[in-house]
């Protein structure tokens, strides 16, 4: 195989959401891909969604595959990398579990080949899982870290990169405890916290009347921790220092916080912990403002114009119509307009060296444009 | 005016987004509506958004207004509602602030009658401020809550409760304490949580590339965090001991889980931390399950249909074009788009009777059209 060209012979075995996705997607480009699953119905639903070939009990017809991809919760990797090893399934291997040092040592405890084994993590998902829930551009400008061990061989690291490439993500390359505390901080410790916060919504001395009051506000902010108890339990475990790191730091901020509101008021609006609740408030919003947008930029990339439009049908095609005339792309649209009102404001966004041509073409053709 | 009707004059002081909103409600029963603000652009804005007539200098046309609605923020209450008694500008008063105890304290310090002042709050809010993201239907299906004072007149709670009612909301009477323990339960307490987990993205430690890696989950999680920090330090501050209260056992939650994850593994899988930790997972499950779903709103009430489009000038004008062809108003579009991908998603929101006549025409043009 040449590297940065789709593999042409892929295993996979573990055919849920993530392995599944993976499989449709390589099937885009015409890669041959047997599909293997510890349930075999769950491989068999994958074939018939035309994600590959149920694996032969046999083995790989023609010889071992060029990568497999082993997509099972993390306690599983080592023994399934050991069991595909032992097997001869392909030529190098990669998994997909959200921890990354762990296995690893897993597998070297196992006696795994670790010059074959490149540990992989898609950072990508949704809130639904198997074969059915798969989709071919689930990792489409994903990114997919990669964490070869020191003795990984390079040709190892390729192959699973053009497999990366190929599912239409990025591959990035790290190591394994440096991944990890990534993880931790984006994903693992909001989860828990996201948890936490439900768990108070739970106790029986929280009234339905309280909850009738929760807004789409604490439904986003608490909507990770639906996850399946068992498999965050074991990522949590898996990951269990960098993750309690970032769990004490946030504890510690909370109960500062908690501290700062109860201290007694000084009736000095400058007073400490009116200082550091603001430090708080004023650092969260700093944090969510690098987190990049769905583009996978920064969401301020784009420049907003508005204009004020009729809620008549055409009104809007005018205005796309005025805007493809100068050439101009508009990049994400969203119309604001209470039903009933005769008017309504639509929310065009360009590049923002396009935002001012826009400006002119729309003000010229008549429309009444705020930025 | 008679309980339960829509009031028929009606007085809004403060034209942001919580105060526009019920003008534009209220002006689809035929009310009418004067618009204050201490910014005369936004009253102008909102005046020209079809939501009543700026407020003139000389007073309410005709003699005081059936109710004077003061949304403003916390802090600004008593004294708002202060000058508007003096000036005589309704029969009865409410308020939209989302702590009810403090505000109703400082109003009886400012020596407010509160026979005619119905402490009120409504559970309806958007991340973006301002006149310009006003909707009729934002309270559609939402609680309201009333909280009076023992010595606010019954009369002066029925006719609020018919402003409520009138805007499409649901009026719930409770107390301001009570009310005050729930929101921080529900909303002000997430706000906080929410702002310690992105705080720990802002900083320098944290590189660009472990960003890279964060999914919707991270974005869902934190998103509440964006709030003006001014504004919320005044929530926070005027709400300070119920929102302590939960911070201050989420923190601990947190600690606990941070030190359950990082004590000796005993290689026992029923150690007690695993057990709470597990405990703690499944509680963040059950008090996720306990949030009602979604009630009333646009996200009901309009179907979507998702087309696949490609990213060039012009793509989404034709698709517009061929929906206005056919008459049928699209009610709100989103752009679902991978980066670098060819293609992406439109979805457009229509009536549920258009879903059907839209994919008609659009698969009849060729449009690729999923359901």
């Amino acid at each position: 195989m040449t590297p940065g060209q789709a593999p042409r012979r892929v295993v996979i075995v573990g055919t849920g959401l993530i392995g599944t996705s993976a499989a449709l997607a390589l099937r885009r480009h015409g890669t041959q891909v047997w599909l293997s699953d510890a349930a075999p119905a769950a491989a068999e639903l994958a074939a018939d969604l035309g994600a590959g070939q149920v694996l032969p009990a046999a083995g790989v017809p023609g010889g071992p595959a060029d990568v497999a991809l082993i997509a099972v919760p993390p306690a599983s990797v080592a023994p399934v990398l050991a069991a595909a090893q032992r097997a001869g399934l392909a030529h190098c291997y990669t998994d997909v579990a959200s921890v990354k040092a762990r296995p690893l040592a897993q597998a070297r405890d196992a006696g795994c080949d670790i010059t074959r084994y490149v540990p992989g993590h898609p950072l990508a998902g949704r809130e639904r899982s198997g074969p059915a829930a798969a989709r071919a551009d689930l990792f489409l400008g994903r990114t997919w870290a990669l964490c070869p061990a020191p003795e990984t061989a390079p040709a190892a690291v390729a192959a699973v990169s053009a497999l990366a490439a190929a599912c239409g993500a990025e591959p990035v390359v790290t190591d394994a405890a440096t991944h990890d505390r990534w993880v931790a901080l984006i994903s693992h410790a909001p989860h828990v916290v996201a948890a936490a916060l439900a768990a108070q919504l739970a106790s029986p001395s929280v009234p339905p009347e309280a909850l009738q009051l929760a807004g789409t506000g604490l439904r986003d902010a608490t909507r990770i921790a639906v996850g399946d108890t068992a498999l965050w339990r074991q990522i949590l475990t898996a990951n269990a220092a960098p993750v309690a790191q970032v769990l004490a730091a946030v504890a510690a901020d909370l109960a500062q916080a908690a501290r700062d509101l109860t201290a007694p008021d000084t009736g000095d609006g400058d007073a400490a912990g009116d200082k550091q609740l603001t430090e708080l408030l004023d650092q969260g919003r700093a944090g969510v403002a690098r987190i990049p947008g769905k583009r996978g930029g920064p969401a301020r990339a784009f420049t907003a114009v508005q204009v004020v439009i009729s809620d008549q049908p055409g009104e809007l095609a005018q205005l796309f119509a005025v805007a493809a005339a100068a050439r101009i792309n508009i990049e994400d649209v969203g119309i604001e307009h209470s039903p009933g009102a005769p008017v309504g404001v639509a929310e065009l966004s360009v590049r923002p060296d396009a935002a001012g041509p826009l400006i002119t073409v729309l003000t010229d053709a008549g429309w009444p444009v705020r930025r």
